[in-house]
């Protein structure tokens, strides 16, 4: 029987020919099938009815019985077709920066619809606009006017934010969103200044130029910085490198997100407790030092009062809103009731004469044209471009991200370069047109969302109401106080403050949970910057620690079966005598084949030590299972040849196990196949051990 | 009979209880024998027998038969026992820092031997001193008095290059290489000073301070750049970050020395060509213009005719040393050999006198001492600290490289850690005793392995050699030629131009020849800084590419196995219908957590399109094999939990297989399990398929 096996593997062979790998495998069925014991099956399954777990090793003796007289027979080729260096090339190019296969619908088209269908790509407003229709304009109408209400009040606390005239922050809500309407890809989104930009773009402009006493300096540099981040949007779309807003991790944003939101609450405790002379720095400590130095003289009790209790308003409100779904709208109209009664109630006291401090001015009109204020040459070039780049990406990271949610929410695609064109061109045209940059929201677009929006039309309805602001309502501002602002804006942000994520975060991943509260503590204690670039570097370093030391382990065989898993999670799984299993957990690239070179002569150090003590057979067989080895590079290689000398030298073995694609390839075009003798590559770790094992049990 | 196998399955399920995962197996061994049939088998064997090419349709057929009856049985509980979080936190600085266990040796020993144990760790002179004997002695004599005849002139050469006056060179030929060999734990390194390094430092001096016409300052920020290059080491050894230097991959520090080579060498066209007037820059493109602009007053015949012959001769020398490795001695003492000839010539024909170029003057005596030269304070701190960073990185790099190369060779190991606090100590105290940045070189190294020696021991040969030179002998070169040194220093540099490991790196790694060449014609044609900083950014850009887009692949069944492969690798390989199996090549962080969602939904698509058009049963189950997916994070999952969405949408089931250890770990911290459902997470993907398929073909 043995002897015909033999045979059926001699011809296998032959079939094959002398290609060069001869990657080996077996099936098991097979051969127990052939040698047909029934018997020993049946007791097998008897066992089992049984309810008894199998006695393993009872069945692998069986097994290693069958295999002692069959040599395992022989597939062939397990090197892809060789791709020339251009294809692979275009391949590579392709998914780094074109994954998403923009040009699909474009194949096999007319020029003229593929015209069209250019056109369509650049304004989606021509796709989707000719199915529009009554009934979702309904729903746009609706969600556009409860945003709006929403927006005015948040957008003068906004600007106040990045100490801008309260105007401005009206202006950004004017012509962005209409820009968008026509360009963006998402239906949900509400566009418009936000807190965190806002934020920190104040704090980054006020480092050049003091906000009061270079106010025009000041004002130039903003649109110069709004210029630049469009540009820097717009071109990470273009190049199709929207891909690198992805370097700042999850869990760096939900700290990053949370700490803003904090230093954002603090900032407006000026407001709040009418302080007059405060702090410029935004870290708890300074803040905190403000607030309680000026508690003897500069606190002031009737803003106190009107600002709290409308706080308590707005909060109310809030938890309304998150109890019944139904009443959305409750929270979203809030800030503008809170508006209009504590300005009427202002306006009818003369509270502003008691020290309340009140809006008291808002520009009337449009947005002005602000082209000429741009600085286009010398140092404030440069600065704005800095400032620009910076508060770019942090605009474009909160406008993916609510893209994409949303998006997933309603089950369509939001493809992000293209959106990122879209706010790229719209803060462009924003900074032309006296806007301070401009993203997404995440309160507001969550509105437009439950208020049933549509399609970016509501972003258009937004519009027009702060158009309609503009021009004829700025003057009903006047006396309203800043504290309601201050109680608008904490009520907004402290839905930034995500703390469930957190805990998430804790639960699943210890490290990201160490980003994510190293971005929260460096904006709360230090500064945005700082917590921003504490964020980024947290990120880089995972990357980086994940790449240099790549987790290894030892497999062993799961009892009646095949399979060899990590005996780690698999504590059930069987180490094979004479056979060490190492499985190494990531591609073998410079910065971890040194380490990953070393834990495996460690592994099996710390294993033949265990082994002579316990007066066990020694190891004669290292297989390393490739199958998460997904690359190399030379220095892997270079790694690859010293181990196997050092094996050599230790009369073990070197068996590889499942290389993949490119692996093979480069091992292949490295020669390193030849020299641990071709015969030593498998298909599978079963094979590899079923190759080896025979010999040992000859030699035990 | 299917009946039955319900029941065992049945049974089994009582066994393992309710436990969370249960990762169901099956093997089809069992199946296909129970139902025994022979005669099926038989033909399979038979087509093989014949030279055939099994029929895969008809197997799989067949086996798809023998699974209808059958419902597969469980196996219990793929999650591993919950580490707490000290310990898992203790683990990753283990393997971060401690990888190579350090502590090991310490283990359950008396207090006496544990100090004993720690002075030979910071010595290992201690340890292997004692087992030190004659015979070594006689290795370590030739092979040290070898690798001293190569240094005294490599010395007075190099220091040129570091514009500092000849007598530094063999200065920190002197107190380097005793310090090494108490302190080192290579046996075959030669310390002293290097091209690439002194070129190197010279060039990043040369930007601060003139070297003639500051000669002073020069002199003392080199110290001070020597100071913290030993500094930068030894804080990176204690700190255990040796790791660090990883990231400078093979083919950047290929391409790097090779261009750095080039650089030498052409800067040697100043004494090679007697040359007065020559250019500060290092690119060739200034070097060719100002070796070709001074043709016609410059040049000087009689040093060219000198400088031509020695180099032929040197050439020679290193050619015979190549062909017969017996002869490894005479290109190690062909350069002295060349400089006593060339000595004697000039000093008798007075060629001097000719406008050849002579050495002139080497100051006599030892190091003086230069603690007080360091610059502690002010600007020139900040530049040396700046300097020596940069200078003792590249250092380390080239002297761990040799380190490990030839320990592998001889099969014993370097500490990497230990080896950078016993560089970083040498230098500190060469800084304080006249010495610029010493490192291992690799024409001396591999001279020292050729002469055969033992232990750092011939260091100390070579380093007393030294001492009598300068003590007695530096009068003697007052007539040696310029143009001879320039002719060793090229023939020296040549070796380093590696272009044998470029032609293998192109054609193992396409990206890694990139790097090779950035690094290369950066140095070539801009500077040595930018060169490295090329090397640098394209090294970390490769890392950050791996990690942003990871490989994705379709699986088909290699025929006759249950084993699921790549079919780009497996073109035989056979897809199941109605499932679609994709394989993720990565861990999945926050860098690729959006493009693997999206790619794997592209693949869905691709594959619903060509079943479509080929009117085909459509993907029912969507199986991800996870054997690759190492780790995972937040991102990870909430990207994942965005796939299960879409895919419930497009009424495709999803289903994993064998996630390892941290992702199922992950994956029920977050809960993802009960939303996909527990009996979704199989094994293998022979499980998985098995699982699903049955249902796929009743509905057919």
């Amino acid at each position: 029987m043995g002897w015909c096996c033999q045979k059926v593997n001699h011809a296998l062979f032959t079939i094959c020919g002398p290609q060069r790998p001869y990657i080996t495998y077996l099936s098991l069925s097979f051969h127990t099938i052939k040698h047909n014991k029934p018997f020993q099956f049946a007791s097998v399954v008897g066992y089992i009815i049984k309810g008894k777990e199998m006695d393993t090793k009872s069945f692998s003796s069986l097994e290693s019985q069958s295999q002692r007289h069959n040599a395992p027979y022989i597939h062939k080729v397990g090197v892809p077709p060789k791709q020339d260096l251009l294809k692979e090339f275009k391949t590579t190019v392709k998914e780094t920066l074109f994954s998403d296969d923009p040009l699909r619908p474009f194949k096999d088209q007319p020029k003229s619809r593929q015209f069209m269908l250019g056109l369509q790509a650049i304004f989606p407003i021509l796709e989707w606009g000719r199915r529009y229709n009554l009934k979702k304009f309904r729903g746009d109408l609706i969600s556009g006017l409860t945003i709006a209400s929403l927006c005015i009040p948040q957008d003068i606390g906004y600007s106040k934010l990045a100490f801008l005239p309260p105007q401005y922050g009206l202006y950004s809500s004017f012509v962005p969103p209409l820009i968008y309407a026509f360009m963006g890809s998402s239906r949900d989104i509400a566009i418009g200044p936000v807190a965190v930009v806002s934020l920190l773009l104040g704090t980054l402009l006020q480092n050049e130029y003091d906000p009061v006493k270079n106010a025009n300096e000041y004002r130039r540099l903003a649109f110069t910085a709004t210029f630049f981040a469009g540009i820097t949007q717009a071109t990470l779309g273009v190049l199709r490198l929207g891909f690198l807003i992805d370097f700042l991790s999850h869990a760096a944003v939900v700290g990053f997100m949370g700490g803003a939101a904090i230093t954002i609450a603090l900032q407006q405790l000026k407001g709040f407790l009418g302080i007059k002379h405060f702090t410029k720095k935004t870290d708890i400590v300074s803040v905190m030092k403000s607030v309680f130095g000026s508690i003897d003289h500069g606190w002031n009790w009737q803003t106190i009062v009107i600002g709290a209790s409308f706080l308590f308003f707005l909060l109310s409100a809030k938890y309304l809103g998150k109890k019944n779904k139904k009443l959305f709208w409750v929270p979203a109209i809030a800030p503008l009731i809170s508006v209009i009664l504590s300005t009427l109630f202002v306006y009818i006291s003369r509270a502003d004469k008691e020290g309340v401090a009140i809006v008291k001015h808002i520009e009337k009109g449009i947005n002005p044209p602000s082209v000429n204020e741009i600085y286009f040459s010398g140092e404030n070039l440069l600065k704005g471009f800095r400032i620009g780049i910076v508060a770019g990406m942090i605009a474009l990271t909160e406008a993916v991200a609510i893209g994409r949610t949303f998006a997933s929410m309603k089950d369509y695609q939001v493809d992000g370069n293209k959106e990122m064109v879209a706010l790229g061109t719209m803060n462009v045209v924003g900074s032309m047109t006296s806007c301070y940059v401009a993203t997404g929201s995440f309160s507001r677009s969550a509105v437009n969302f439950m208020a049933g929006c549509q399609t970016a039309v509501s972003n258009i309805v937004m519009s027009l109401v702060v158009f309609l602001t503009l021009k004829f309502l700025t003057p009903l501002f006047e006396y309203t106080p800043n504290a309601i602002l201050s109680s608008i804006i904490i009520s907004a942000v402290l839905g930034l403050i995500d703390y469930e994520a957190a805990i998430l975060i804790w639960k699943i991943d210890k490290f990201d949970f160490v980003a994510c509260m190293g971005a929260f503590l460096g904006v709360v204690f230090a500064s945005v910057e700082i917590g921003l670039l504490i964020a980024v570097v947290i990120s880089f370093a995972k990357i980086l620690l994940q790449v240099t030391r790549p987790r290894t382990a030892l497999l062993g065989r799961i009892p009646m079966t095949s399979v060899y898993r990590n005996i780690q999670q698999y504590p059930e799984a069987t180490k094979v005598p004479g056979v060490l299993i190492v499985r190494v957990d990531s591609a073998i690239y410079f910065s971890n084949s040194n380490y990953t070179k070393e834990r495996i002569l460690r592994w099996l150090t710390e294993e033949e030590d265990r082994l002579r003590k316990t007066y066990q057979p020694r190891i004669q067989f290292l297989i390393i299972e490739m199958s998460p080895v997904t690359d190399i590079d030379t220095s892997g290689i270079h790694a690859f040849e010293e181990l196997y000398r050092s094996l050599v030298k230790r009369d073990v073995q070197l068996v590889l196990a499942n290389p993949g694609r490119l692996v093979i390839d480069k091992l292949y075009a490295s020669g390193f196949p030849d020299m641990i003798g071709e015969n030593k590559i498998f298909l599978t770790v079963a094979d590899a051990v079923v190759t080896c094992s025979p010999k040992i049990v000859q030699q035990v």
